[in-house]
């Protein structure tokens, strides 16, 4: 099963591909979108979009891990993060692939044993686990896309299947803020 | 000059054309995306990014306008209306349109005279400032889409080109809250 776990920004989108089998876990490839040189925000999703069909395309995953964020700073942040995440979303409805969402506290549990590490703490992690030499660059984004990839690889109750209809429903309780 | 105006949402999306030239404007299309059959978020921004795509090669326009939000009942309908624009966002990247937003009360007040008119009256001033016969069904939301098409038109004042970049730039005031 391969996984590609993306950490969606309207500036920096990390994605990150791990094989999963029986128990093991192999890294894959990993990398960032960078938009910062792209004036116009249309277009840096346009480029986000794109560049994840490319990946999806050249590695084939069969998954497609996201965060599902319960927060933001405010309102406007929250707006540029649905944006740069609906082409996550649009890219995986585009090419077929399933979708599942974790919240980051059970991503960084699954990844570096308990729901508060910070970004470097993850970044060691990740390249422990996958075996990522201390040679080979890694960008913070990346490994974080990593991370969701190794969290939904590592799932060992049912992997929960994202309807991500019941978000909309004004009735449901389930991602009530 | 043809105007797409957008009115983006995840179970109904309203579109609407309006082509405005030297103080006259022209009612083309309007119509809605309507989602509320499909399961999946996903599947349902893929609908409103195809429908959008197809009215934008069916109908040629130059434009594309939105309203630009500042508030939203809670951070989950940021994400997911932030979902919903993207997709209009995409289109507009995509197909190379020129897009421009506008505040809901200025859509409001350049449609219906005054910032705090409902549904109903911006209804009953598309269709007077169209001259779409009251035997020509109108969704709320499609009248809502052709509002914004016509706001674009009835500027007066030189339009503000969206330098989209701005909005993410932490030190911008132009969209604080």
């Amino acid at each position: 099963m391969r996984v590609l776990g993306v950490d969606p920004g309207s500036v920096v989108c990390g994605w990150g591909l791990v094989e999963g089998r029986s128990g093991e876990r192999r890294y894959v490839a990993a990398g960032t979108i960078r938009t910062a040189a792209i004036k116009r925000g249309p277009s840096r999703l346009k480029k986000i979009h794109e560049e994840l069909i490319r990946v999806i395309d050249e590695f084939a995953p069969a998954t497609l891990a996201l965060e599902r964020h319960f927060i933001a700073a405010n309102v406007q942040s929250a707006f540029r993060l649905g944006e740069a995440r609906a082409m996550a979303l649009l890219a995986a409805a585009e090419r077929g692939l399933e979708l599942f969402e974790y919240p980051p506290n059970e991503v960084k549990l699954a990844v570096a044993g308990h729901g508060h590490a910070n970004k470097e703490q993850i970044k060691y992690m990740v390249r422990r686990a996958l075996a990522i030499d201390s040679g080979e660059a890694l960008a913070t984004d990346a490994a974080d896309a990593l991370a969701i990839a190794l969290c939904h690889c590592g799932r060992t109750r049912p992997a929960q299947f994202v309807e991500s209809i019941e978000r909309n429903r004004p009735d449901s309780r389930r991602i009530a803020p």
